[in-house]
């Protein structure tokens, strides 16, 4: 019926352009893979995507007001307000792994230094792991950790932690605790009702939850944080693909209607 | 026709509760007063009420995301999000004066440390000013400053703001670039099309610009910034009360609504 597309960067759903990654000359990639596979094409930031399946068919399910975050090899943010996905004015919301907040001297692959992404996503902790490693940390990741594949190291840190390896249970607490400060802000600005842990870091499962709160006991007025809830996703490594489908099907019927009022 | 109030402090519009100031046993606030006065009373949060005065009639006119700064003795924040003023899940939402940026080990009002607002309300302008002046910096302000009283000082710091006091200058900078990081966090997060600083402090008029727009330039990245302006509100000292006007107007007209179609 029609084909969805979830990729990182900044993006505008309505005119189908990324704006970070691959450049086509004089056609934007809705444009470009339209004219090739002729079947009506979307794209969609992954992190607004995730959200969009947690709305659907996951934890956001009947609730109006919850940010989704999309652990992954950033860390993104989907926002339901309303009960609907919020892109902002540009489509660009949702920028958590920038917002400064570290003075961490570490520059950052955006150019600025500080920000979120620089403590707390999954390459940084295969970054730590791998360094923790090199100065004798004791751990049950294998020996050829780190490999040259991120997808496997994700992999080992993440069946590592569910094995309850010391070393690498304290690297999740500690970017959980740095993710926490983070969400601390969201729920100061938001008053959302649940923040949703989801993306492929998601797979680490309940490890987040008490380092992340431990930063929001410490971080937020408690009469607010004590209105919102954290849970980990079940969805998986499925949201964004769930997402993208239902982007496809949401786009579909829209036009539908639209073609069926001009006929009316 | 009724009555509108504007107050800080966590404040459920929906119950007509204000969590954080006046203990009325047994009644609420709105209650309390609608039993007195006999007419229909609403109570919002003041700066939920300079953004709605904002939307209606000031520089969010016709735009859809905007976020109203109220610069007072706190920083609060309206949101416009998607043409309307969002309160969140508890009518909680636009803490900002309390989001956790500064490693400054400072005691705020609210338990916390680090809090935007420890370096950026009048309040603290004023305090940095009576500081200085005790350190022996040169400034035009008044021999009585700071007097016992906040309005009275308030007015002084706007003055010689105005009239280019360089150290009240200086000091309306700092907190401006303070801000402006706030800011970059919210442009981050939510992709606004336009800032408006409004509430007392936008008195000072387009002083405040250029320092915020320093901290952006520093902590935003391009691509989201550059969607944004930043706007110094022109309603003034007027806006909480045009916008309790409006809050009147907006739920009398809803009532009505509701009378109607039950008549119907």
């Amino acid at each position: 019926m029609g084909v969805g597309i979830g990729m990182p960067g900044f993006i505008d759903f309505q005119k189908g352009i990324n704006y970070t990654f691959l450049e086509i000359k004089d056609q934007t990639i809705i444009e470009y893979l339209t004219e090739e596979i002729k079947l009506p094409v979307y794209i969609d930031n992954d992190s607004s995507l995730i959200a969009l399946a947690e709305l659907r068919f996951g934890s956001v399910h009947h609730k109006k007001n919850v940010m989704v975050i999309n652990i992954g090899w950033g860390v993104g943010l989907g926002l339901i307000l309303n009960g609907e996905l919020f892109r902002g004015h540009n489509g660009f919301a949702g920028e958590f792994s920038h917002i400064p907040i570290f003075d961490n001297n570490k520059l950052c692959e955006c150019g600025k230094t500080g920000c979120l992404e620089t403590e707390t996503s999954l390459l940084v902790l295969i970054e730590k792991a791998a360094a923790g490693l090199k100065e004798g940390r004791l751990s049950s990741l294998p020996s050829n950790f780190p490999s040259d594949y991120y997808e496997q190291d994700y992999e080992a840190i993440i069946a590592a932690a569910l094995k309850g390896d010391q070393f690498v249970v304290e690297l999740f607490s500690e970017s959980g605790y740095n993710i926490g400060r983070g969400i601390a802000i969201l729920i100061h600005l938001l008053n959302p009702e649940l923040i949703v842990l989801s993306g492929r870091g998601a797979a680490a499962g309940k490890i987040w939850e008490a380092p992340i709160q431990n930063a929001i006991n410490k971080h937020c007025i408690p009469r607010l944080s004590s209105n919102t809830k954290i849970k980990v996703s079940t969805l998986g490594h499925d949201a964004e693909l769930i997402g993208a489908s239902v982007l496809v099907m949401e786009n579909i019927e829209k036009n539908n209607t639209v073609i069926k009022n001009k006929t009316v």
